[in-house]
């Protein structure tokens, strides 16, 4: 099949339409309303087969992972999400893989009014690459930069399901609780959660590369320290009752990334403020920790800690 | 060299710095203020090795086009580039390949004074995928979708050059013309020329796949036909003074691709302002045509013709 009729059947004609698309695809590029009283947002993530995700992972599942990375970034800046483009290099045009692909990404897309407004499909080694655009009000953003001393840490949702579930994916197991796979294949961004942090968070940022890692990226930007407390972390009742140490729990829920939750601090005199907002659009969060004068990231139990910080977080080419 | 340092040394601390980035590089998004009067013009582009340029391409050269065929999308809008995404997939961070990159993607966007906002860096087979994004005066983005019966049809610069080269280059031929070799790795986006059309051309396409392949595009969604006259078609002294047929020099200049020049339409009563506008900025056009109330793109010459259509453009999976 042509290249244009790939784009066509799957994407073209299956794409959620909103208000701000002008001219969507089919032409030199797209063109856009965007409203006066906003900031443009514009992120770009990109997934490699056997990189990012195992390469037994469904298509429709990279369709929608795909898109929720992309799209939990902008929810650490508080965005609504508008549009996307789609670089898409695939080795074969392969009807059936595009056709739960495409599925897979426009059940995020309709959910959050997303338009795919352009793209490129391109023929090699399986890689996708979203860039997604968004609006929020001029100069509301959040960002990494805010934190202060006595700021207290919350995060979103649970942590370490995703990491744990790659890792029995590595391990061949063939009984993985759905919890894990669901919060590996299928992340939710928190576009509410990001949206409801506006005016209150002081920081926030998503986590994707692991919790340890990302909060150091809001004590570094702020200029501040953290401290958490290990007892804190939430964890999901599968991965309590699951059989590895505590000092692995703690381990996969700092470290083991790919859990696309938000990570932000809000001043003691918000907190409850920030909660009722949170629970008010149903979505969990908890205390962790508060950020300090110092300069770096530290860990605290009242049992000891047994986690050393070598392994967490995670980078490329090291 | 780790991710975050990669991206700091080679590309957040080079990059160009305009007004519209309130935030740049080194939040999970990039913020950016975009004028009240403009539409927002936004494009993407892979390049794979090995698919869209040679494996033994210069780092220099391949961050220079990685970035030009993306603009000349823009100059097809008439749109005014502001900034660019960089989706970086390489093998290794391999720190002379990444300098060199960087500096062939910084002398064009410096040129345009495109800001790169954002990206991500992820270790795969190499594969670039720029976005690019700019304004236009709302509403009055040069589509595909304007050209009347009747119209003329033009194309900037010069036809079949990249093509020729990338011929050669295939055949291992050891003596390349610097001219073909030139327009293959290092096209020139027609920025200004697309700026000089707006309010004249009815209709405007960048010509990467090929001239009649592009030209088809036109008519397609203008809902016309188009006769090229080939003799007509702008060549090179170098690609009119080479030794292969002149048959085989029209089929480079209607569907070898890489061109990046713009092919566009105007009513027969702006033809003369037209080419005064791009005279003015020393931008050279040929009269290549005209528009008809067909719907397909004929060839003519004056000669009786020797160009069969079938493997003119350039699709990708077929």
């Amino acid at each position: 099949m042509p290249e244009f009729d790939i784009i066509r059947r799957y994407f073209q004609e299956k794409t959620h339409r909103n208000d701000i698309v002008r001219i969507g695809i089919g032409d030199d590029a797209a063109v856009l309303n965007i409203q006066t009283d906003t900031n443009l947002v514009v992120a770009v993530d990109t997934l490699v087969a056997g990189v990012h995700f195992p390469l037994n992972t469904t298509p429709h599942d990279i369709g929608f992972k795909a898109l929720a990375v992309n799209l939990s970034d902008l929810a650490a800046m508080g965005a609504t999400p508008c549009w996307m483009t789609l670089a898409l290099t695939l080795p074969q045009a392969d009807e059936l893989w595009l056709s739960e692909f495409s599925k897979g990404l426009f059940v995020l897309a309709d959910k959050f009014h997303v338009a795919l407004v352009g793209g490129d499909t391109t023929q090699g080694p399986l890689t996708i690459s979203i860039q997604v655009g968004g609006v929020v009000t001029k100069d509301k953003a959040l960002l990494r930069s805010g934190a202060k001393p006595g700021d207290v840490i919350l995060v979103t949702g649970m942590l370490g399901d995703a990491a744990r579930g790659l890792q029995l994916l590595q391990q061949q197991d063939s009984d993985i609780p759905d919890e894990y796979l669901a919060q590996l294949n299928r992340p939710s961004p928190r576009i509410a959660a990001g949206q409801q942090l506006l005016d209150v968070a002081t920081a926030c940022i998503d986590i994707s590369d692991g919790l340890y890692s990302d909060l150091s990226h809001i004590t570094t930007a702020s200029g501040v320290g953290a401290i958490i407390e290990l007892e804190q972390l939430p964890l999901s009742p599968t991965l309590r009752d699951d059989a590895i140490t505590q000092s692995e729990k703690y381990r996969l829920a700092l470290g083991g990334g790919d859990d696309y939750e938000l990570c932000f601090t809000v001043s003691e005199s918000q907190l409850a403020a920030t909660q009722t907002r949170l629970a008010d659009i149903e979505v969990p969060c908890a205390v962790i920790g508060c950020i300090t004068d110092g300069n770096s990231v530290m860990l605290h139990s009242s049992e000891g800690s047994e986690i050393t910080t070598d392994t967490l977080g995670y980078q490329h080419f090291t």
